[in-house]
């Protein structure tokens, strides 16, 4: 037994909507207190809220100052409210989405807080889901394919409209007044962490997964290149960093200023920052190779770490100390699966269903993932392919749409549901067997997240379709733990991942998978495997063409949204 | 002005639920009257009344008498309230569903009449969509197959399981007491004509569709072969019918005791029967090649006549005085359309439709299509094989099924609703297509039927796609009115099919096609043939393969709806 007093940790896990801080006691890793703070202006994808200005199709913002707001009062929260004396907290770790991406003055001051700039919406934050750079993405990658894929293999073969450098690239042809006064460029974790220690510090991880920053090949893409892609481009390599901090490394201590506003002391170590679905790794306790975890919500992040570098086929991500210091990490995913249960629920499962839901008072979804448990594998008689988001891994084909085989008047809503969860398991074994024939060995699956607490059929789909046993994590904040571990170890509170993962939730529930299942789960796989690869593979041409009809369709209509929104995009540059 | 005071004539259409009575003024074909009555028994495709028995899979059976009722019902009630002269009323006319047969002794009574039989389901009728004989049929056509396609390929390569010979087939081997007994099968429509006249009467057209007898190939298969397809099997020739009457020619006149019954005159001329869509052709005033008619509800069927034989791939029903005298009558369709549109209202167009279908006091189908109307071409971004019940027209393939391609998250049932009025447009065009491939030329199309009149946005789409008007008959009775000109020929109160046609219901509409949306049509229809060919075509295993997976999942089932109609059926044999 030792006398020291406890010791604890703040974990603050950045969203899309709002932030989420836990406060660890890191004997044990209990979850003391949580706080959720929703950001003051939301996500800006409509208007301008300074302006009133509407923003252009595929816009997506944050106001940073929103980061610091949240920031304040869910750490004030969970301080006051676990009772637990300031000095004791020792360590504060940050995660966030990303690519989200902060244009600061050299200062680092966001451009927004500038006046001339406030009426300008690419002086704000650029949410990792601002997708309205898709053409300045094309234009790199057009030039990198002319130069046989100078930095892109390691990325699956093209560079995501969601990453830093066509970010920059539209600020610098779009607003080149915004660009050329945005002196840093800087992803908002980094950014967040950089208030809080008062020096800039830059995160390896995030760089490495989202800021085209390949460390074995001599860091960002050449000068040349980036002014072939554009004249003058070359110029944003001095407003990103050039000096990384691993995972858990220490970036500073908290300045007297932040400490006060916290409540907290100056000794509080903080942590460099991180991306949510990286934390999250060791906020399920897994350190080493072979564990593969899978962050289930809206989308499907997975992650896992190797000793040796491999290139799995489709797998964009492999960054070294992406993950954990010193190991090679590796991010692969599923563009939509919780987003994809959720729209299916609303917009088309039969009002037969929301009438039984109203009557039992139950959710839609709740009604609907139990008609579709009783179904055996095989029995709804479809076949999905879940692309309506397009395809992360191992297509990178953002392009894809869904499709359905198999629909007879026999078919009813809760069989096209347990289709799509299907697909989800078959998006994952598509996924593993990548890493696989990379020669990657992958023992253990460990998931977190909403999903896995939300939809048991879904875990118990996986287990049958994977023949593996999966563990859920038995918490449901796993990123801001993930995030207060790192803190801990930023403040040596721990004295290495091991010992954080000793401490991270324990995995509540395990699914086992049948064997009798994963039989016939084989036959109806190889029928997915056959499609995914003639739709996504061979015969992309069907849903190219149909995606293109329809914006040629919608652009054609004097009514449309997109019509309107172009509009005021030409009235806006 | 002629001084003869005015003719009428009385049509019968026998559907699947219900039989329809219209009393037609031959002067100016106005309908005077119309009558339906239900049958006692409904369709009995789950108990056999008379015992309870639970009935096997797919087994679909109508009560002889039922037919007998509603005739006299439907009569009596139209020649009552319109208060015309019996002996005014010329003709009469007989139309029902085909494959649907009477199995009867000698003097044409029902077995289900007689005792011993009365508790055997396979000694009442057996209706058009008794689909319990498949397995006879594929035994039929393996056969066929092994004689180089003896006499198959005039019906698109297979014998159908709704004909006569897989329907007698099965009565042979799983009933052979009850197929004894059977001295006489006869399909309904003259079963009825012959009940009224008081002699057997068969009609040539119906034999060519559906009993497999091809006139300019002798016949009936010969008998070596119905031997080889099952020991004994020839004697079937003996219970059907070798003499012909060929459309609208004379059966008889109404026996003394019928002429009583039904308040009619013993002069009143009974026409031979013939199917529900093919006295349709008539009904719509069409008696010559070039124009085609298409009777759009549940499912569509497409009627065509030429002069000289043609045989266009993938039309099963090739047929000499098959709808008109002297001509040869094509008989195409789709499977599954009207059925389709109300399986996706019915199932799954969300809760929001049926929120505002609830609010706005409309039907969701109404809610649905004004929605979908809102879309132009290529707009909804999807692709629908509407085969959910199968293909009938080109591909004759019961074991294919529906595919949706092209969702997005944005995709909202009416979108989905759009691609499927989308592709019923499209199989149409298929199906024309396949006439024009064989040389015979189609000028006009005319279409009748309960959906024309349902859904307007279906008639525009169609005249888009095919690039051509859509005329629409006036008549929501034209199968009843077609049979009753077809009693007006049989009596010789009209000396010709033309003069038939001259008093047919006027068309009520017309739909003009658009060619700006035609272009855009061409570009989806090309995607259309293309999935088409593929699916259908050159890779069918996919949808075989999930129907096989889904029918073994469903028989593993120990609390299967199959499992236990198996075991009843086990009972029963």
């Amino acid at each position: 037994m030792s006398a020291r007093p406890p010791e604890y940790s703040l974990g603050i896990d950045f969203g899309t909507e709002s932030a989420r801080a836990v406060l660890v006691r890191l004997g044990d890793g209990a979850e003391i207190a949580t706080s959720v703070h929703p950001y003051a202006h939301g996500v800006m994808d409509q208007v301008l809220p300074y302006t009133g200005e509407h923003l252009p199709l595929d816009t997506a913002l944050h106001d940073a100052d929103d980061y610091l707001e949240a920031l304040t009062a869910t750490i004030t929260s969970v301080v006051t409210r676990s009772g637990v004396p300031p000095e004791s907290i020792v360590g504060l770790g940050i995660d966030s989405t990303a690519c989200t991406l902060v244009f600061t003055d050299a200062d680092l001051a966001p451009l927004s807080r500038v006046d001339r700039f406030k009426s300008r919406h690419l002086a704000y934050v650029r949410l990792w889901k601002h997708h309205a750079a898709q053409r300045y993405a094309d234009r790199i990658n057009q030039v990198a394919r002319s130069r046989e894929g100078l930095y892109l293999p390691s990325f699956g073969g093209s560079v995501n409209a969601e990453w830093l450098l066509p970010k920059a690239l539209q600020t610098m042809i779009a607003a080149p007044d915004v660009y050329q006064a945005a002196e840093r460029i800087i992803e908002a974790q980094d950014w967040i962490v950089s208030q809080l220690v008062g020096r800039e510090v830059r995160a390896a991880s995030v760089a490495g997964y989202k800021a085209s920053y390949l460390q074995e090949r001599g860091g960002y893409p050449p000068a040349d290149f980036l002014d072939e892609v554009e004249p003058g481009f070359s110029s944003v390599l001095t407003k990103v960093g050039e000096e990384f901090l691993a995972p858990g490394e220490r970036a500073g201590t908290l300045t007297p200023a932040w400490a006060e506003r916290l409540g907290l002391t100056a000794t509080t170590a903080v942590a460099v920052g991180n991306t949510d679905a990286h934390v999250s790794v060791l906020g399920c306790g897994v350190v080493r190779p072979g564990t593969m975890v899978a962050v289930m919500g809206t989308s499907v992040c997975n992650l896992l770490v190797t000793e040796d570098r491999h290139e799995p086929h489709g797998i964009q991500g492999v960054v070294r100390d992406g993950i954990i210091p010193g190991m090679w990490g590796y991010e692969a995913g599923q563009a939509g699966v919780g987003d994809t249960f959720g729209w299916f629920a609303k917009h088309l499962a039969g009002a037969d269903i929301a009438d039984r839901a109203l009557i039992s008072g139950r959710s839609i979804f709740d009604v609907i993932e139990s008609d579709a448990a009783e179904l055996t594998p095989g029995e709804c008689g479809l076949l999905v392919l879940d692309w309506l988001s397009g395809n992360r891994s191992i297509l990178v084909d953002s392009k894809l749409s869904g499709a359905i085989v198999g629909l007879t008047l026999a078919t009813r809503s809760h069989h096209i549901y347990r289709a799509l969860i299907e697909a989800a398991g078959f998006g994952q074994r598509i996924i593993l067997e990548a890493f696989e024939a990379a020669g990657i060995e992958v023992d253990r699956l460990v998931v977190c997240g909403g999903l896995p607490h939300k939809s048991p059929l879904l875990m118990q789909t996986m287990a049958d379709i994977l023949n593996r046993p999966i563990e859920v994590s038995s918490s449901t904040n796993t990123p801001a733990v993930g995030a207060a571990l790192h803190g801990a170890l930023a403040a040596d509170a721990l004295d290495s991942f091991e010992a954080g993962a000793r401490i991270a939730p324990t995995h509540a529930s395990t699914y086992v998978p049948s064997p009798d299942r994963h039989v016939v789960y084989n036959d109806v796989f190889a029928l997915y495997r056959e499609l995914h690869d003639d739709f996504g593979v061979t015969n992309t041409a069907p849903m190219y063409r149909l995606r293109d009809l329809r914006d040629q369709a919608q652009a054609r209509r004097p009514d449309s949204r997109a019509f309107r929104r172009k509009a005021d995009h030409a009235q806006n540059h």
